[in-house]
């Protein structure tokens, strides 16, 4: 049975937040085994957990805040609308990446794609 | 090579327009042969060009307005938020689904998948 609405959302949920606060450890833990990242679309995806641990890893010393916007979540899948602000110095930078994840009958993340480009990068 | 982003995001925004106003066959116009549908997630997809007709075709008699509410184009695909508000009788229905789109070198829609369900249903 696919995991309920509500584990979904609790999932996408604590994954905007660690995105901003957690480690790269708690951020893995979310996702199941043999999951793939690709973040941006088009890009190489990931298909290591080591490579998914890097990934994530360089956004720990960044001072970051998320915010989730809006989501759709059905049938086991969810897109979600989030915005990143991350702070260099006195300038903030804002991304508002769409993310689109599948889970398994456990909530645990199976795929992550982010759709964003350069033009949804800017200056807060 | 991927069609450009300003070539996707013509047909998403045309596709929209098309949605509120447009015939069945001026949507299925917008996608290439072999394409397939999946509205909502987990509903079984449509994978002939006769069905996924026979889908617009039921919108074609109801009094529909939509709007585009934010995009996101990358690598030939899209992501997109929209509103439908349907009007039956005094009431007016809105849907707000978030629609997942792949396309092929000349723009045309290969896949579709449109996330909502009963929750993103309102009265307006």
């Amino acid at each position: 049975m696919p995991a309920s609405n509500e584990a979904v959302r609790a999932v996408v949920e604590r994954y905007v937040a660690l995105v901003a606060t957690g480690t790269a450890d708690q951020i893995v833990d979310l996702y199941a085994d043999g999951a793939t990242v690709e973040d941006p679309v088009g890009s190489e995806p990931l298909t290591t957990r080591e490579a998914i641990h890097a990934f994530y890893a360089t956004l720990e010393g960044l001072e970051q805040e998320t915010r989730l916007l809006d989501a759709r979540v059905v049938a086991g899948e969810a897109v979600f609308a989030f915005e990143v602000r991350t702070k260099a110095g006195d300038q903030t930078y804002v991304l508002a990446p769409f993310d689109v994840m599948t889970f398994d009958d456990d909530a645990r993340i199976t795929s992550m794609r982010a759709y964003w480009g350069e033009a949804d990068m800017r200056l807060a």
